[in-house]
Order: C-alpha cells, then sequence, then structure tokens
C-alpha cells in the first residue's frame, strides 16, 4: 500500500510517495482502506510549517477521509468489516469540551489520511450516512464538524427563525450555510462575485452581500434584519470588529479560524458594546460529529465538492486548494 | 358589533349571538377587528361544562383570534391602527414558567374572540407574520404555541436529526409535523386512516403509521427507529404508557392535553423502566409566541386550514369540529 | 483473595464466601483493592430477585466500592498502582443520555464489588476525592451520582436560590439534601420523626416535615413556599400524585425509584394540570461521577454513614440495611 | 424634597442640589422614598462625560437605589404603600437579551436615585430581600446584577465544583465572589495588597493571588488548577488577554466593562488559541434581578459595604469611590 509523507514546512513539492506493508490492526484498532480524502486550511498551514500545533516529522498529512473498515483488531465493538467510515481529526475527544489531553490530532502529530491504508483507533470512527458517497463523506471531520459546533455547540445553539451570517464559500462556510437552512435558520451570506452569489442563493441562502460591491456589510447585515443585526455570524476570516458590528445584542459570533493570514487586533471596548458573546471553536468531539451525521441523514444534505483528484494528483489538489477558487470541497480520491 | 356569548355548560345550542356598542380603549389597550377565529378542543370543553380552569358566566367564547388593530389606548408601545395581530391565550403569560398568576385566560375567565370587536390589553397581543391570511394567523395563538412549546420548551428542545412521533392530524399534531420539520427533525406520524397517512406524508411525515392497522404502534417505532425509540413524542391522547414505551431511554414526552375523554392511568413503574422525561404543556408565553412567528416567517410555515365558516355559522362550526372529522384546523371567519 | 457470591432470589441467607486465586488485569483493566463497599436498595431487589435488570448467577453483588489500584493491565491510561478509585455503577455509560448499550452493571449482569480484589476496566473507575476515606468515598457510585443526576441532570438544573423538597433519610435523599445546599438552594425536607428531623437540619435542611404529623404534607410545602409550591422534588418513594401537588406549575420531579414495594398509579389528569416535568432517574454517567467529585471537593461534603460493618458480617448488614432503620449509607469495609 | 442634578462632563463638582414638589405618581407608577443609593463606575463616567450611552440634561445621577413605596399610581400590580424595593438599571429590560429598546437607563437618559422621592415604573422595581438594610439593597441594581448575570447568563452557567477567578475587590468582583462560593464553587481571587487578600479570604476566596508579588497570574491560575486553567474569569479591567491565559480551553471569559481607563487590544489569534468564550455582560434583566434576590435570600448573603454617607456627602462619597480604595460598596443614605 502507498502513502504521502512530508515535513512540515517543506511545502507541496515536499509531498512524496511511498509504499509499505499492509498494515495490521492492533488492539481496540482498525484498518480502513481510505477511498477519499478532502482538504482544508489546516493542510496548508502543515505543508507550510506554520501550523499552530505539533507536526510529526515524515506525518502521513490530510486529517480528514472515508473509507472501508477492512480489518478489525481484538477489542473492538461496534465496527466491521465491510462498514463506510470516516476518521476523527481529534481522535480521543470523545465528548464534552476540548482539553489538553485530546491535542493528538489526526494529520499532525499522529498520522494523517493521504493513505491507502489507514490504521486508526476505533473509538477515532464514525459510520458513514448511507445516503453520501466515499468523496462527499471525506470532506466531513473538519470543516462540516466545526460548522456544526459553530452553529449548535454553545448551550441552546441556533434556533429556527433565527438569522445567520456566513462569509464566503468555503468548506465551513457552506456546511454552516447549508446547516443552518436545516435547523429552519435564515441565512445573510457574505461573497466576492455575483456568480458565487448565484451558487450561494441555490444553496439556500437568503440573502447574498457582495462585500466588494458593498465594503460596509455590516451595516448592510443591520439594514436586513430591521436594524437589529443578526442572532449569530459564523466568522471564518477572524474578522472579528465587523463581525461583532453585524451581530445583534446578546447575539452569538462563533470564530471558526483564520482563511486569511491577517488577522486585525480587537478593541476590547468594541467587544463590549457590541453586547455580544465570541466563542472559539476548532472542530468538535465524535459525539458531535454523530449528533451532525444524524442530521445529514435526516435532511438528506449533500456536501458541496468543487473538485475531485486522482490520488496521484494529490499535489495537484493542494495547488488548486491553495489557489482559493474552490466553492466548496477539493476531495482526493484514493 | 355584534359578539357571541355563552354560559359554559350550555352546550353549542347555548351559544348566543348579540349586538353592543363599539368599544374604546383603555390605558394600555387596543381594539381589535376581529377577521378570524380558531376552535380548540378547549371550546367544546367550556361548552360542555368540564372545561378544568374557571369560565366567566355570559362568556365571549374562543380563545384564538386575528385581526386589525383598529384604535389605541394611552400608554400602548409598539402597536398602531392597521396593525396585523394575534392575541395570546393567557395575556399575562409573558415570559419564562407558567404561574399561578397567569391563569386569567381569552375565551374562560376572560372573554374571547369571537366577536367583531375585541378590547385587549396590547401585552396580549403578537404582530402576525406578513405571508398568513388572518384565517392562518387565527389557528396560531392556543395550538401553534402548544406545539412550538412541546417541541423546544424544555432546555435544549428538539434537535435537528432527532426522531418526533406526532399522533393523529389534530391541530397540535399538525403543528408539530410541520415545526419538527422545519427544526431538521424525522417526524413518525400515527394515523387512523389510509387517506389521513397521505396527507400526513404530504405535510412532510417520514414515515406514517396507521395504528388501526397496527394497534401496536410504538413496537411500529421502535422497528423504524433500530430498536431505540423516538427521541420525543408529543402526545396529544393522554395515552402515556404507549408514549413511553415508543420513546427512547432519555427521551422525551410532552403530554399536551387530552383530545378522548379516557385517559387510563400510568403504572410510576413504567414511568421510571422508561428512563424518559414527561413534561406537561399548555400553551406557552408570549416570549415563545414571538419565537414561533419568526420560525413560521422565515421557513414560510402555512397553518392548515380544514374548512372555514361565517361568522354566522358560528354554531355549525362547533358541531363539525366536535365530529372529529377535520384534518387541521376550523377557522370561522367574521 | 476472597468474595461474596450468591444468585439472585436466593436471599441474604443466599450469601456465600469463596477463595479465588488473585486476578490479572487484562487490556484495558485495572485490579481494585477493595477496601470498602456500601448498599443501596438495588441489592435487596437482587438478593429478593425483584430487581428489574438481570442478574448473572453466582454474582458477586454490591455495585458500590472503592480501594486502591493494585495492578494495571496493557493500555491503560490515567490510572496508576496506588490510586485511591471507586467503581461507576454502568461502566459502559461514560457521558451523555443513557442508552440500551448501557445496561451491562456491576452488581447485577457484571460482578460488584463484595469482593476483595475486583477486575474492572479502567473506563468504570474515577479517582476519589482526597478528603474522603474509602468508607465515605464506597458510598458514591449509586445514591450520590442518582442525587447528583436528580438535581443537575436536566438542562440547566438546579439553581441557587431554588426550593427542593427531600424526602426521608435514605441515601439518595441525603445527598440529595447536601448537594442542594452547596448548590446554593432551599430544602424542604419530610422525615417520619422527630429524631430524623432533628438530624435532617443538622445536616442543612432549611426546614423539616413530619409526614407523621402533617400527612398532607405537599399542603405544607405550598405553606411553606408562598402557595407557590416547589421548584423541584426528589422523588425517592414513587409518590408521584402527592410529589406532583408539591411542585410548582413548570417545576421538575425526579423519580429515582421506589424504596417501598408499592407504588400508586397516576392519573394523568393530575400530571398534566401540575404543570410539572416529571423526569426519571437511574444513577449517571461517569461524566456525571467526574463532575460531582469537583463538587464534593470543592465544597468539602462528607457522605453520612450510619454504620461500618466487616467483611465477614456483610449478611448482618444487609439485615440491617433491610430493616429501614439507617440514617444514612450502610458500609461494609474489607 | 430634595434631587442632585448634574450635567455629563461637569464632574463631581457640577452636582447641585435643588428642591422641587413632592412627585405624584402617574398610571403604572410608583413613588418611592429614596433610603439609600450606591455608586459604580459608570457614575465617574458621566460625570466625567465619558459614558458610552446617553445622558440627559440636567441628569438626577446614579443608577442604583432602594427604599420604601410611599405612593401607588392606577393600574400598578404587586406593589403597595410600604414595600420595600430596589430600582432597575434598564427599567423596561425585562426579561431574556438586551435589545436597543432596553437602551433607556436610570442615572443616565432617565433620572436616576439620588433623589429623595423618585417616581419610577411599577415595571422597574423589584422587592428587597427581609435581611437586608436599604444601604445594602442599594448596592444590589448595578454591581450585583451583573455579577451574577457573569455567572449564570450563559446557557447553563456556573455549576458546583468549577473555579472561578475574580479580579480585585471591586462591587462586581465580590459579589461575584460571593456568589460564586453560594454555587458551590472554588473562587482565586487576585488583589494587588496582603490586607485586601486577608479580605477576600475572610469573605470566602478559596486562593487570593497578589498580581503585584506575581504579575503571571495567569501561570498561577494554571498551576492552581494542575494546568487545566479556571473554568471561568470574570473579567472587570478588561485584560482580556491575561483572562484568556488563565481560563481553560473551552472556559468562559465573562467581559463586564473596565474599571481602569486603558484596555489593550486583543489578538485574535489568542481569543482563537484559547479556544474559550468571551461574552459581554452589562447588567441584567428584571428576570435576573428577582432570581438573584431569591438566591440572595437562601443564602443569607450580605453585600459588602465599604464605607456610608449622608446625602449631603454625596460629593464627598464620589470622590473617595473615584480613589479607588474601597473594598466593597460606597453607599450615600438619603
Amino acid at each position: 500500500m502507498r502513502s504521502y509523507h512530508v515535513n512540515s514546512g517543506d511545502g507541496i513539492d515536499g509531498l512524496s510517495i511511498r509504499k509499505h506493508e499492509d498494515p495490521f490492526p492492533g488492539a481496540g484498532q482498525v484498518v480502513v482502506a481510505v477511498r477519499a480524502t478532502s482538504l482544508n486550511f489546516r493542510e496548508l498551514m502543515v505543508l507550510r510549517g506554520d501550523y499552530v500545533l505539533p507536526v510529526k516529522s515524515d506525518v502521513v498529512p490530510l486529517s480528514d477521509g472515508a473509507g472501508d473498515v477492512v480489518a478489525v483488531g481484538p477489542g473492538v465493538d461496534g465496527f466491521s468489516v465491510g462498514d463506510r467510515v470516516a476518521a476523527t481529526l481529534f481522535p480521543s475527544w470523545q465528548y464534552g469540551p476540548f482539553g489538553v489531553q485530546h491535542l493528538p490530532q489526526r494529520g499532525g502529530s499522529l498520522d494523517g489520511m493521504l493513505t491507502e491504508l489507514a490504521v486508526i483507533e476505533a473509538i477515532g470512527l464514525v459510520p458513514v450516512p448511507d445516503h453520501l458517497s466515499y468523496e462527499e463523506a471525506a470532506t466531513l471531520p473538519c470543516a462540516a464538524v466545526t460548522a456544526w459546533n459553530a452553529l449548535t455547540g454553545d448551550g441552546i445553539g441556533l434556533r429556527a427563525g433565527e438569522t445567520v451570517v456566513t462569509q464566503g464559500s468555503g468548506g465551513v462556510s457552506l456546511f454552516a450555510l447549508q446547516f443552518a437552512k436545516a435547523l429552519g435558520a435564515r441565512v445573510i451570506a457574505t461573497t466576492s462575485s455575483p456568480a458565487k452569489a448565484r451558487r450561494l442563493a441555490e444553496l439556500g441562502a437568503d440573502e447574498v452581500i457582495d462585500y466588494r460591491a458593498t465594503p460596509d456589510w455590516p451595516a448592510e447585515v443591520l439594514e436586513l434584519t430591521g436594524g437589529r443585526g443578526a442572532d449569530r455570524v459564523v466568522d471564518v476570516a477572524g474578522l472579528l470588529e465587523q463581525s461583532l458590528k453585524a451581530v445583534m445584542i446578546g447575539g452569538h459570533v462563533a470564530c471558526v479560524g483564520f482563511v486569511s493570514d491577517t488577522a486585525a487586533p480587537i478593541d476590547p471596548r468594541v467587544l463590549f458594546a457590541s453586547g455580544a458573546t465570541v466563542r472559539a471553536v476548532a472542530v468538535g468531539s465524535r459525539a458531535q460529529f454523530l449528533a451532525m451525521n444524524r442530521a445529514i441523514e435526516v435532511n438528506r444534505i449533500r456536501p458541496v465538492i468543487d473538485r475531485v483528484f486522482t490520488f496521484d494528483e494529490a499535489p495537484d489538489a493542494c495547488r488548486y486548494y491553495a489557489s482559493g477558487e474552490a466553492v466548496g470541497k477539493v476531495v482526493i480520491r484514493a
């Protein structure tokens, strides 16, 4: 079987492919024949060497993947050969709030999914919804779980009838849009072009704001909400001051990371005056993944895939993803 | 202007119509030109004389109604002449849990809506969603708010991906079905005939169980949920032991009243063994009504109306409603 | 090492003691030198043969126990030789709501703690608060976790300033009293004698009602709460109709089982008219046990122990517990 | 009757005292004979002219006060002459999240409590706990409600056994300390002197960190919590980056304003890396005030008063408060 390997900081050109003996599962482990993987902004950071968490040397990259169980080790409950599964990003984060003990992560301090056969602890796997292809299932572990956590992970979470702002057409934002509509909310999406605006409307956005045409998009959000502001913003760009202007007093801004490299400092007075809550969200627990999958199944949600590459084209997939042109997920088929 | 009046216990034949001077609004009050009212099981109990709460003599019956504001008294904020409004059932229940101080209710200890002009405290009104007709808006105060409270009124409430059982095709059950779908849940509806089953499926029910063909419907719910049971049951019939068999350990049964006259006693051991929560739900607060209206607006939900009668046909409307044949609400146009 | 064994239905006289080879821990397992165990009503049901869940033949009885780790198997994280630990009652119930997959239980379908050396999966253990003796720690797994879950396990849970009713002086009720005071609530305790009333007041009860002197104790609760009713009742006796009369509209009755053999059926109309929530509570998850232990530590709570027996006196301990005379827990030292 | 008046920006020397006719209550209003008022940081901002919200000209300053009802207008429910009451800061904020419609505030855009007789809408009053003096009750509306909201106002709120960090010995911080102990939490308090440290320990702080002796107090919090961090920080100083270092992943920082004039900007990467939630908290609703009062009553909490001034000494009281020397509240007796 073959795996890609890289040292963090060596960039896309540092990706190399190697052959290995087929692995056997240890106690509590499962071997997964990976059928598809997907890319997230974190992979670019790992390749560039500026990822915030430790990365092992010669790591098999990519946190996200889905496939079939081909071998089951002793002491494994709940999985059998032939089961369709996806990996969780933080294998030991089973439930509840994240803790330092949960830091080991796939495609970082642990080997990831850009491989033909992955050995994974059973507690780090979830079953895949029946109506999803492997390519679709491979998009869930990082972006979809992050979006689900951003919308539902704080106490009561998003309620039907509330208004959510999503930003752009990256993976997390499109999942946030789809989940928010399934939860009965109104979605105002921001975007940078009329073509993307049309795509967002097709996916269910109730209103779309082109932030190139309307740089003061928070003012437009206030206008669209009768001066009240959105109940919730899923901030993917680190533009917290703008998000705080778009959100209502008592509203909620989920800060899910930084797709850009620049993040302006926040004046704490702006935060205080907003009367809002800002919550940092990084993926989610296995329990959240399972709950999300139930929502995906019942609502027949299908992840938005921009383009699929072959296993041999993995470096091209990374380059394409890095271009920022994709609307939805970039997938590599194994 | 004309109003219907009745003494509790005098039955449908006891309804009489009388003329009155047009009323003026006092401090904090609004006069509403009622355009439509709707019937609930509580009206039959008021007419029969077995309603659980006090009923004033010569009451103007019917808790539910919608219309236009035609006059505004001093000290009223938030309403103007011309506004489309609906009345709340318990006018003083503004938010939070119900208390004994909230017992006064429209169409019971207070005059109700089967009148051409109603004088109502402004705090007992809510604006009506724009996309609803008066007939549709008139169905909301009792049945829709009860269904909304049953699904969302306990802590976290129903989550997308969960499974709800609704019972039959009465007003509360159809709203529960529509709201549950808007919230992203899976709905298993029970019914008594193939014709009603088709109607429930059209309204979005994922599965329908004919409890005449399948008297052990809780077993069928277990079958449809992989042995786990439903996350939630909205029990409108007082069949709590059956509902407790259909619900999962840790699940939730909302007990919203008794559309039948018989309610079997519950063995507390069955309740304990169920591991479930049973919550008594009676309508909801004004804050819940407002939140529900936001969800109705965003999801463009339209109440299901079975039949509309004229103001002069009000007794016929009551007789038709009492027959139990309606699928959805019975409305009287003023 | 020695263990007690019994077949369910053989009663206290069926308890026999046997010698075994000292066990070795398998993968994921720990061997615990049991220092103390405690009795719950469930043990009497197991001995009598009317326990609601399956019991293995020749079971080592008693769900509750605490001791030291003396050996650690491969693949165990988080426990070392010398750690002071207590067992959880449902070893596989780690977090979230209970499910059918969590039914295996210690001292029932699994061997229990009335033994000198117990082999336990590491995920079925929790560390013991430092300030507790082994005897005190041995009282926690069933009664304390049940009380904690009853007070905090539903959404928001008990809030400071609210009023709780506890019933009698059994294990769950005393823990409920102590936890409720630590949570800042007011406690009204019921009891059957002036002597027990004094003991309850010493433990912090704000008011005590002698239900022999005042059989209509729900009326007294209403009196003590200005006619409003208690926010919450922890019902240990299956007297749900009385509890529903004592609780406020919108209040919460936790039904934690039946210390008596009789449980009157509930009229669903009483439940509906109460406007309350009834929740069946059976022990709790490991996550709840850990949260409870933090509260016990910070508030320096000490379990109330009525009497301690030696390992050889275990049958006497069971007989004493069955007499119902104990105020607090009955403990067996190993 | 006499009132103090001031124009925002005129400072303490701008305070003038004037005589007025005794007022009569209008519909829905109550006249309160003010017995005591208390000072908050907001009063200094109003006097200096840098308050963030609008201030009427010639305002009667001070949001906080308590006294007796001496006259009741038509249409008032729930208050009678002789009742002991306190005013709420935002009179129209009855429940739920704050909204722009709730901005009118006592001692700002509305006249405040530094007067002998205040005319107040009944919905802007709460009854005062019996065990509190007028001086104590006068400390509640701003600082205590803010502390209560900071600890309990987000979903589930602080739970028994969790760890809270409070900062210094101002009004909000001392209430946060007292409430956190009543809620069963562990409190780590920061302070600037050994004398204040002793006072904080007397009030129940489990640990006190002198941030002059230990400038890296977040590191000390990590040390005291086994490397995990506090569950919650009540940040009164706008030192958000430090608070974010002291709080655990998944923890909660309540940002209640700025007692200092400097507030360093926040790097959003620090916020994201913390994995925490930051919530801006400004006072709370009347429903929160009422819930807090129940907790104060049951737990016999007594506000900490540093010093009491007479009505004629009001300017001295402001100067003393501005010195920052007070440990607890500065009160003016009317």
